[in-house]
């Protein structure tokens, strides 16, 4: 008798996030492992035995095609920091417990870096107890910041939105040809990975926005106001900033305008406003017409804009997941390894997690121009064929189709 | 010889305002008008003599399909407002000079009311000085608020953004099943027929927004936010406002948490800030985890996410405007008739201009709940036949393919 499969999704969403639980599922039917659990929001909700069986809800290819377009996690999410064993068994044995009476032994946990420590923590525990469960870590971030992978799944998708949209907000802020300034915010907080993507805008049909500030590059409101002042001159410009920008000072931009929102359970400061209080600088400085606009939430979850090589790699290391841990490997985490950029050529790998885990990538100073506000053409080749093909929705009356876990 | 044609493009641009400019220009193609130029920045520009001859710009079937396909105003736009002819004759012949000068014998704006008031104005001067020149007005604006026509060009792929996007972040915002609340901002200062598009998202698929608040009913805070903590309770709501929501006092809410930014040269406030503010609201008084989304301008250049309906009504409009014109027809406005909703077909017919011009179409009080929290069946009814179908963008290298003008 075959053991059973748990698979959990942790972090914030992206818009293939559901790839990688369909590949997970779809290759653990395949490979004839036993019943197919999915943790309802994460670890948290296993220690509350909230799970369901996925072929409860995933009944045919056809629904496994719904959920790689649905956006959003299907199981739900969380952001829960296991203890290290040494500091907390309990909470150790009693997830172990759970997965004893479920009959689990393959244990596939879809994150970012915050995930692949959970996956660490249990595979160490698990080793100590001479657990038979191989513990596995599917990467997925829009961020990009995960280290040892060539990139992550989920940002090729979130960088097709950011790049396609600025390419949009920029014909349109040209529209009265009166100088306004258009003040763009993506998501990034330590690293300027996706909002870097806004460059793959250019081109001949596009200008590109004017600058970029990503927060790998401490930021100068002095330079950053001449700058603008400068590309103001002859158009409309756009502009696209990290919300973790910060000063040589350490502090970030969007603290300069306002408190601090809070922070989550990880002690990450929620960031917000970032365009909002540059723009407000812009108009009492310079005197200009500006607009802040965030991409918020909707660079995440924009599914109706799938990269299809960002969708078939999530896919891609959920399978090569399954297929790692049923040869009885564990401890590990499936990387993306880039053959060849042009034509794009890749291979998954499972990693020892420890070369992963807490470790943030940072876009190279060499990709970012000596002025430090935009990106060079090495970014631009790396990131493009990450964005390459269309997932077409399955639109039913005029609307995306997805599927809900009910 | 056949007299020339000219055509612009006034206000804000839509996701299909250049579908207009397409039917207008293969149109006066297909019965052998003369030449055909393009105003830049619209009648702004034309007073400064900035035009374009289309055919360098757009020369083959390749270019014409291109141009649908590219969002903002192919040619810019302006908002400039004529004043009466009795106030100020000098600029009335100053422009007929002009177009005199291009042997102009028909005229095309493409425009909301602001321009519907233009293509009026300049009729009734043409008309006092005999000139033969035909003047047509061609229907665009998202807002959806321009009276006598069924609805709007533009409206229905802006109202297939908001529908789209607020249905995934629908789902984005369940991850975490944590009570967090979104309050999403769409466009509309004084109409909510855009906002209430979010209603779309509902479905099988999708639980929906909500609650929907619309300029049209006054609001009241204490019992927005007795909603707010109402739908909170199960689930992580999503609510979603016109920018331009009012309380029955006629403040504005964006007017509560900051000063104005200012007014366009037709007066009209700038709006910005009602999610922001109630968000404030909504953390400072239920203590609420919060975020506040506006879709700003990506909602009328999200040109990636047409309706295939509205592109089609956006290009057919066009195209009418020209066949009435060379029919000898002036002073008139392109509108849509509705024929059947189920089989959905309309008819364009030119209409006196004088019908629309100024005047602004509310959504009827019948189609919001007595709740003045949602729309009714009605409004799903009305709005759903225009989000039907796609344009697949040109896709080249992973980004949609555009057009410029040089």
């Amino acid at each position: 008798m075959k053991k059973n499969v748990i698979v959990g999704q942790s972090g914030g969403p992206t818009a293939v996030i559901n790839c990688s639980l369909a590949g997970v599922y779809a290759t653990s039917l395949e490979l004839g492992l036993g019943k197919v659990y999915g943790m309802r929001n994460g670890i948290q909700g296993l220690l509350e035995r909230r799970y369901v069986n996925m072929c409860d809800h995933i009944r045919d290819d056809f629904d496994v095609e719904l959920l790689k377009r649905t956006p959003s996690s299907f199981l739900g999410s969380c952001r829960y920091k296991l203890p290290h064993p040494d500091q907390n068994k309990a909470i150790f044995a009693k997830i172990f417990g759970i997965l004893d009476e479920l009959d689990i032994g393959y244990f596939f946990y879809n994150g970012g870096n915050d995930s692949m420590d959970t996956i660490h923590k249990l595979s160490t525990y698990g080793e100590r107890v001479n657990s038979p469960i191989r513990f596995l870590g599917v990467p997925k971030t829009i961020d990009n910041d995960l280290a040892v992978t060539d990139h992550s799944p989920g940002f090729g998708s979130a960088a097709k939105y950011v790049a396609t949209t600025t390419k949009e907000l920029i014909l349109d802020a040209q529209v009265y040809n009166n100088g306004a300034v258009t003040i763009i915010e993506a998501m990034g907080r330590n690293t300027g990975w996706l909002t870097a993507s806004a460059a793959l805008a250019k081109g001949p049909d596009s200008i590109g926005p004017d600058l970029i500030y990503l927060p790998e590059v401490a930021f100068d409101m002095d330079k950053f106001l001449d700058n603008v002042a400068k590309v103001s001159r002859d158009h409309s410009p756009v502009i696209v900033v990290s919300e973790g920008i910060k000063l040589a000072d350490g502090r970030y931009i969007s603290e300069l305008g306002r408190e601090n929102i809070g922070s989550d359970s990880f002690g990450h400061i929620q960031l917000t406003g970032t365009a909002s209080y540059l723009a407000q600088q812009v108009r009492n400085k310079l005197g200009a017409k500006v607009r802040a606009i965030e991409f918020a939430t909707i660079q995440r979850c924009a599914s109706h804009l799938q990269s299809a090589v960002d969708a078939a790699e999530a896919f891609a290391v959920g399978q090569a997941a399954v297929q790692a841990a049923a040869k009885g490997e564990t401890n590990r985490v499936i990387i993306i390894n880039r053959l060849s950029s042009r034509p794009y050529a890749f291979e998954t790998c499972a990693m020892e997690i420890e070369k992963m885990a807490n470790i943030e990538k940072h876009v190279p100073t060499e990709w970012i121009t000596p002025s430090g506000d935009y990106v060079t053409q090495d970014y631009i080749d790396y990131a493009l064929p990450l964005i390459q093909g269309e997932v077409a929705p399955f639109f039913v009356n005029g609307m995306p189709r997805h599927i809900l876990l009910k």
